[in-house]
Parts: C-alpha cells; sequence; structure tokens
C-alpha cells in the first residue's frame, strides 16, 4: 500500500475516502480537512478567541495541537470531574493535560468540580435523583453548565469540542432512533450562540473519523488517556457506535453517508422549524443567567443548590 | 408463561408489548390491533372494494385472512413472476395462494408476467441494464406497475399488500442511513391516491411484528411458503432487517418504538413539504397512463417495449 501523495509506504489506508497516505502526508492532510471544515460551516475566523475543552483524550488533544498549528488562537480548559475510584482517570488525564500545555506553551484554564462545587462528579451522582444509577446525565450536565460559563466570563468567541465523526454519528443514529424531533433540529457543526447567556460552539472534527484521530495522536507522537471513562461501559453511545461500526466494516463510508447525507438533508430543508419545539420557550435562570427550558433555576443550580 | 386474558398456557410472549396470550386470544388479538390500525390510519371502510396484493407468503395470505374474519369485502390479486430457476419458487407459492383461496370461497385474479408481457422476471432482468445485477429493481417495477393497474382497472377502491413492521422498519432504516427526504417525506401506513392514474394504497400490518405474522399464520392452520425469494439472498433489505433484529434482541421494542417514533414525528410536522421534491413533478405516462417523475413514457412501458 503505497501513499496517493508520493509513492512512499502509506501508514493508514481510508477506503471511505479511497486514499492511502504516508506519516508525512497524513500530518498534513488532517489538519487541512480540519480547516476545509472549519471554513465550510463558518466554525470561526482567525481573529476569533477560541477555548477547546480538553479532556486529556485523542481527540480534544489532538484538536488542540491541529488549532495551535493552524495559526488560530486556542487556550484550552480541563474540568477535573474527581473520578478517580477503580481507576486514577481523572488525576492521569489532567497530567497528560497539563504536560500537554506546558510543553507547547499554551494558556491551560483548569476548574475542578470538587473545589468548585463541593462535590465531585461520582459524589453528585449519588446525592441526587438523576445520578442514581450512573453519574453520565450529572456529568454532561455539569460539563456543559461550566464550558458555558468560562467560556462567557472570560469572553471567548468560542468554545470548540473533540467531538468526532465517530461520536456524532452515535448521536444521530440515537436520536433517529427514537425520532426526538428537537435533538435533530439541533445537530450541527456549528451551534450559534442565538440566545442570551449562550456561547458559540462548534465540532472541528465532526466528519473525521475516531480511527483518523487516533492515527494522527500517535503519528504526531500526542501522549493522551487511553482508558475510556469507567462509568462509559454499557453506555448508549458505546451500543450506537458498534452498530455503526459493524455498518462501516460491510460497507466502508456507510458511516460518514450517514452524517454527511443528514447534514446535506438539513441544508436543503427536510426539517420544518417548528420541528424544534423548545428552541422559542429558553428562559434565562436567575442563579447563573444561562438558559433553560422551564421558568425558575436551571437544572445545574438546582442540584448544586443541594450541596451547600 | 400464562395467557394475560384467561391465565391459559400462553403460546406467545410478546415482549414489546408486555403481553402474553393463548392460541386463541392471540387469534382474536391480532385481527382486532389489525382493525385499529386499519380505522386510526383511515386506511378504507367497511363498504370499500379492496385488491389484497398476495405473493403466497405468511403476512399476504394472513392479511387476506383477517380482512375477511373482519368482514371487508376484499379480492386477491396474484402475480407469476415466472421465478423457477432454483427452487419451483413461484409455482409452488400460486398453488398455495390458489388453494387458500379455494377452500374459502375467495375471488382471485391471476396476472402472469411472461403471458401478459412476453417475459419472466428473470427473463425481462437479463435482457435490461436495470437487471444487470440481481432482478429485485425490474421485479418491483414491474409488481407496482401491475398492482396499479388491476386496481384501476377493475374499480377497486384500495390496493392492501402485506408489509409488516419488520418490513417497513427496514424500509425506513434504510431511508434514514442514507438521508432521502422524498422517501422519508412519503413512507407512511396509506398512500393517498392524490395523482391522477394512482390507486390509494394501505398497509394493515405496517404495526404488526414479522415473528407475530408468522405465528398468526402458523396457528390459524394457513398453508404458505416458507422459502424467501431466492434472489432477495444478500438483499439491502435482510441487511438492515438484521440489525433491527439485534437492535430489538437487546432493548424489546426497540423496532416498533423507531417505526412509531417515526410516525409520530411526521404528525408533529418534523419534514417540511418541500421536502418531497418529486411529488410536484409527476407527469402522466402517455401509454400506460400512471404518474411517471419525467416527462414521456414511464419506466415500465420504457422497459417492456424492448420486449416486443
Amino acid at each position: 500500500m503505497k501513499c496517493n501523495t508520493c509513492n512512499e509506504k502509506a501508514v493508514i489506508q481510508m477506503r471511505q475516502h479511497k486514499l492511502a497516505l504516508c506519516s508525512e502526508h497524513f500530518l498534513e492532510w488532517l489538519p487541512a480537512q480540519t480547516q476545509r471544515f472549519i471554513e465550510k460551516y463558518k466554525m470561526f475566523g482567525p481573529g476569533d478567541r477560541i477555548l477547546v475543552a480538553v479532556s486529556g483524550g485523542k481527540d480534544s488533544l489532538s484538536l488542540w495541537d491541529i488549532l495551535c498549528r493552524l495559526g488560530y488562537q486556542a487556550d484550552g480548559l480541563y474540568i477535573c470531574l474527581g473520578i478517580d475510584e477503580e481507576i486514577a482517570y481523572s488525576a492521569e488525564s489532567q497530567r497528560l493535560t497539563e504536560q500537554f500545555a506546558s510543553e507547547r506553551g499554551l494558556q491551560l484554564k483548569i476548574v475542578d468540580v470538587r473545589e468548585e462545587y463541593g462535590e465531585t462528579i461520582p459524589g453528585m451522582a449519588s446525592r441526587t435523583e438523576r445520578g442514581k444509577h450512573k453519574p453520565c446525565a450529572v456529568c454532561g450536565l455539569t460539563k456543559r453548565h461550566i464550558m458555558n460559563r468560562v467560556a462567557r466570563e472570560e469572553g471567548y468567541d468560542v468554545l470548540v469540542t473533540g467531538h468526532n465523526l465517530d461520536d456524532e454519528a452515535a448521536v444521530l443514529l440515537g436520536n433517529t432512533l427514537n425520532w426526538i424531533p428537537g435533538y435533530l433540529a439541533r445537530q450541527w457543526p456549528v451551534l450559534e450562540a442565538n440566545r442570551p447567556g449562550l456561547v458559540r460552539k462548534a465540532k472541528p472534527l465532526c466528519r473525521i473519523y475516531e480511527r483518523e484521530m487516533a492515527a494522527y495522536a500517535l503519528l504526531r507522537g500526542i501522549e493522551y488517556i487511553y482508558e475510556e471513562c469507567p462509568f462509559s461501559k454499557g453506555s448508549k453511545s458505546i451500543y450506537y457506535k458498534e452498530m455503526l461500526n459493524k455498518l462501516e466494516h460491510d460497507r466502508p463510508g456507510a458511516k460518514l453517508s450517514f452524517y454527511l447525507g443528514f447534514l446535506q438533508a438539513k441544508e436543503k430543508g427536510i426539517f420544518t422549524p417548528q420541528a424544534d419545539p423548545d428552541i422559542e420557550f429558553l428562559h434565562a435562570c436567575p442563579i447563573c443567567g444561562q438558559p433553560t427550558s422551564s421558568p425558575g433555576e436551571c437544572a445545574f443550580c438546582k442540584m448544586i443548590s443541594k450541596f451547600n
């Protein structure tokens, strides 16, 4: 297998793109693709201040690396969740994130959930109805709140996350199998800050396969945490990813064409505006100012008020 | 496992409905469910003349049985496709269909594709570009044409087919994985005759699982052809059915909630009218009068003209 660009030995074959590349040309190709999607979906420009949500995993660290190489002003935000029971998951991912930032002289903001709100994520989960069975809902709620808060407080123009194609396709499959009109109407590579208190969000890797991201981190020599969050075992998103991996195995490109077909159908206006009923009824939380779907305190502030 | 109605021994457990039934009550329940969907989706009424497309399989013969028991005026239409190469598929399904009709004194109209158009389906396929690899596209085109033609010529109010939930969910999964707006906008339990030359179509079994239909045919003692069409091996629809069966196995009810969620999202108006671009541009074929998406002869008449 030879590189389609230089004819040297290829290190990766991407059947879905009918493309094989050597290390050098793959490390050029992936940032160029990312730049293409940043422009195509009008995510942000060279003058924008960008906050990258970094978890210590391959996707977010590679994304931060790529954005810096592309010349963007990108700072990092690491949220310490305090998940250190079975394995030192949070401690190790924080160490790797800090190492990544300091080696490159990058700005990293760290928010420790326990210091800030009095409880780790597993601690919050054990004390709330929402987290009774699994802390994932509590964790998602908390991360969304903190990411949005920090980006607003520090005046960033956009918050970016490392969601890759596999993540986005799995979310889409879940939203489709359950036909949730609001979620389908909202899913998009960039989410506008179209409500007071909401920061602009973008997912520059949304069209890049997970295995391409893993290859990028490996070839670029980025040290990242290999372990998945111990609470992700048996999650719906892993189940949907497995379904899509089987489909991709049987029909190379199926995962990409599922997600791209959806984006194209949306661009052609497949969904009615009333498919997203929630958007009209967002209120500002009287405590934090972030949008919430029902009047009064938002779900995050309600939860936190119980701990203090 | 006991019948939820009479406490006798149950013969079928339907986890998705949290319901177990004995033979007697299952044979009552399934037609009652069918009647409920006929009314809910306004498919047809007691005064309507119904043409049932019967293939000799469990779904269409059971549907014919159910419609007669429910008191509808339902005649049968059998289309002989001439698929008798590896196994006597067409010959045997015709024999079973004729036996079913004569035992019950029902009216059965038979159209033999070769007698009428000069070629069997495999013969047509081998002589056309459309059928080069597989005769399925030619077969679908031909069946749709004949069903519509006979229903119009003989003045039926509605044409009904035996598509069950597994069929509809597999079609929906295919349309979703490929995001075909027009197909998504059109899929529904009943298709109105909203264009000249088009007959009203309905699928009364669209919410009944395939295994419920198999159980019905078995318990009712209906003799049907067990073999699948030899050309269906490796088809997309079988692939999608397997995906959904795996999902259903892991989460009982997932298949039904996928299809039902879609119907409900459509009822709430998730799709825009322009999602179905073809519907505005249908023309009448100058030869057969049936609608076609491009001006001039329809795809079926074009194909047939080559054989004569």
